[in-house]
């Protein structure tokens, strides 16, 4: 099974959401327990921040998934873009 | 299956690389056919800037990895993070 066929299998559950352009990022830090303090939050909104200079991002249909478990720090973004009204 | 489930699990076969610190990223653009140009390398650019202030990438061990099928852009991006040396 490829990373797309997980991706995008989990939504096809949801049909009524096929239609819509959107962006997910899933970012996984491996051996998170050598570093020191947690860089992900930051990080997150910094790669935000880069993605809102290329795509428009529906703050109302942004979901964001931060997740630990032993050594790893997985953190889950989806975004919706808006439909282009040009 | 959880998704670091599914990241890990393909890891775990290269047994020899477990105790490495490393950054994996997957980026999945759906919907991409109704956009104009393909942001998707720019924005990939921008992004590795961003991590690249929190994280030393090793330029030699960086994976990037690009594929498009019908309606999706998948971005894959695998960073080995050297030892610290302090």
């Amino acid at each position: 099974m490829s990373i797309l066929d997980y991706l995008t299998g989990r939504r096809r559950k949801n049909s009524a959401q096929q239609a819509k352009e959107r962006l997910q990022m899933v970012l996984v830090h491996e051996g998170a327990r050598r570093r020191g303090p947690d860089f992900l939050p930051q990080m997150r909104e910094e790669i935000l921040q880069v993605i809102s200079k290329y795509v428009e991002i529906d703050q109302e249909q942004l979901q964001i998934h931060l997740d630990r478990s032993d050594g790893y720090e997985v953190l889950e973004l989806n975004v919706v873009i808006p439909e282009k009204r040009d």
